[in-house]
């Protein structure tokens, strides 16, 4: 391999890097996001994810920052469609969900097997059911939530979500889904059930804290991919017509996808790192990893590697320790991929270790599942 | 008034007459259903709707046939949405519905509170709650369903209809609700609930004895009114993909309105009788009632009233005694509408007297309610 060849294999790592920049700013203007700097300047102690950029743009946070300050009741809520177990991509989010109840954040975690088996993810409500209850529940519990403010539930289960999807399902049109989704339902959604998810029941969950039953409205923030933004808008009509506080978004950024091609995705198991994964397993997933190095060890030397293009960095970056100094060693040549991944990997096998630890530590998680009737809708609720 | 007025009054109602009779014949070719004529003749005791004709077409009725010959498990389904008391134009569904059981059929009533809401015809799920709970089951109890085998759920409160829901929802996609209802969405219906409640909710209901746990596959029958044919046939669809039986429709006419403007309903209550009328004020209902007579007395004498045009024919036909006397009567112009209307106000105070003291004669009717969890959905089914 000659350095003109080298010299294209960097550039070509470097551009896609602009592009996704490009790529999160484009989407931030267009969405009306605004970075996070100034919340992370004020707050005495911003969580591990803001400080490391992975959460980096918002909407309406200001509400939250006011809360926290006056001690006033605040939610977040953010889940996931349970088609597998956590990886480490779903992790970041709930690691900011934790950082934000010890903020003094009432936490809901909507595990979705409806979303999951009407969009094909599962073949049963009953296996994302499974899958919630002994992978997924677990793990979450484990992190080290307060029982007390946190309300896990399964959609399947918890169906006093039906009654919440109707009522917000009142205050929105089929345009209103259509404007803010930008696509053609008939072509794009497959049957009833997904048209339903995605509009009603998604702004349900957003929602949810905001009922009666839960205190009333108060400022909710929602962690998300930005791929998750249109509900956030379609959340925030619906509020306003609700009386309700219309929810701030937090945009957390996508771990990358171990084989470097876009996130990381339960759907692709063996290119993501699953908190279940035999601690063997996922060393070898880190070593077999695609990487923002060069091929030849000369050049990369040289050149240095391009860390932001590099699922092994984005992982450091995530959950381990010093990613800005990994970031200036493998940008300058310091380190190259060999030794940067096995450093990684022996990092990453303590960490989830650690988990697997805390995981089977866990008992009953009875105590955090939500079991409210949502008796406003059925009994009070006036329209 | 001349006789040639007259006679333009007497052949507008006969020209009514016939062109409902078009209508019915039209629907029954387009919607694929038969007369019940064969199946009144070889029953041993057809229901009083049968006879008097008021139920008059069916697909699929063949299989409820002979479920009833060999004592096989067959099961029924119909409710309604509770925007006001039952009238009288409901009875006539709960009275099949009730000789239904008596031949042996398992009674499912949904009572939808949620498309009441969602079609605003409510303005809170909790409004339709309280009718359904405080005005409609107790008529229906009352009319003597046995406790064992009937099962009445307020949608708000047997959420377990949203796993059904979201269940069916994956055999069906937005084209087959499409076709079937043969309108455009984003036109005609106001928001994703109205549309999931049309499509998934409904046929969630029609299908939901043959869940697992109410046995599984079995013949069952939806007597309904013709306007409901295309959920039938959306269900009779999703059945086929289900490996469940496709459902049996059995129509029942129109009690007509007082006002002489179609159909009973209750979004005109001044024209409509409710089971929880006074009975003094379905007196004067009946008297102020519009009728199949003529203007002249003299004429009426001659030309005779057109009964099938009349509301209080209607009535009579539907839930009185002699319908066929009534009508020989009126047509040759031997009783005239003043006679006739205080005869039929005086048996339906008799009858709606009758009905209040059963009503009043129910206890709680909590053994009636459906609770049963759908654990088929949640646990076991595999797609």
């Amino acid at each position: 391999m000659n350095v003109t060849e080298t010299n294209v294999e960097w550039q070509e790592k470097s551009k896609s890097v602009r592009k996704e920049g490009l790529y999160y700013k484009r989407k931030m203007r267009q969405f009306g996001l605004t970075s996070l700097d100034r919340f992370v300047m004020y707050h005495p102690n911003p969580s591990d994810g803001m400080k490391s950029g992975v959460t980096y743009a918002h909407r309406d946070m200001e509400k939250i920052a006011d809360a926290m300050v006056n001690g006033d009741p605040w939610a977040v809520v953010s889940g996931l469609n349970p088609s597998g177990p956590l990886h480490l991509g779903h992790l970041q989010i709930f690691k900011e969900m934790l950082w934000m109840q010890k903020n003094g954040a009432e936490v809901f975690i909507p595990i979705t097997n409806d979303e999951s088996y009407v969009v094909n993810k599962t073949d049963s409500l009953s296996r994302g059911r499974e899958i919630a209850y002994n992978e997924i529940i677990p793990s979450i519990v484990s992190m080290g939530f307060d029982e007390k403010k946190t309300h896990i539930f399964v959609d399947s289960d918890y169906t006093e979500i039906y009654n919440a999807a109707m009522d917000v399902s009142k205050h929105m049109t089929l345009n209103t889904a259509k404007n803010v989704f930008g696509f053609d339902f008939s072509k794009e959604v497959q049957n009833p059930g997904t048209f339903f998810y995605r509009s009603a029941v998604q702004v349900a969950q957003i929602l949810l804290p905001q009922y009666q039953e839960f205190g009333g409205p108060k400022p909710t923030v929602i962690p998300v991919g930005i791929d998750q933004h249109p509900y956030i808008v379609l959340a925030r009509n619906v509020a306003k017509k609700m009386g309700m506080i219309p929810p701030a978004e937090l945009s957390v950024k996508f771990l990358q996808n171990l084989d470097g091609a876009g996130k990381m995705s339960a759907s692709r198991p063996e290119s993501a790192v699953f908190l279940t994964d035999n601690v063997d397993l996922s060393y070898k997933k880190i070593l077999g990893s695609y990487t923002g190095g060069l091929s030849s060890s000369e050049d990369q030397s040289k050149l240095g590697g391009v860390p932001e293009s590099c699922p092994i960095y984005s992982i450091t970056q995530f959950h381990l320790q010093n990613h800005l100094d990994l970031k200036e060693k493998c940008s300058s040549g310091k380190v190259l991929c060999g030794d940067c991944k096995s450093n990684t990997a022996s990092q990453l096998r303590d960490y989830l270790t650690q988990i697997k630890k805390n995981v089977s530590g866990v008992g009953s998680y009875d105590g955090f599942m939500l079991k409210t009737p949502l008796t406003s809708i059925r009994n009070k609720y006036g329209g």
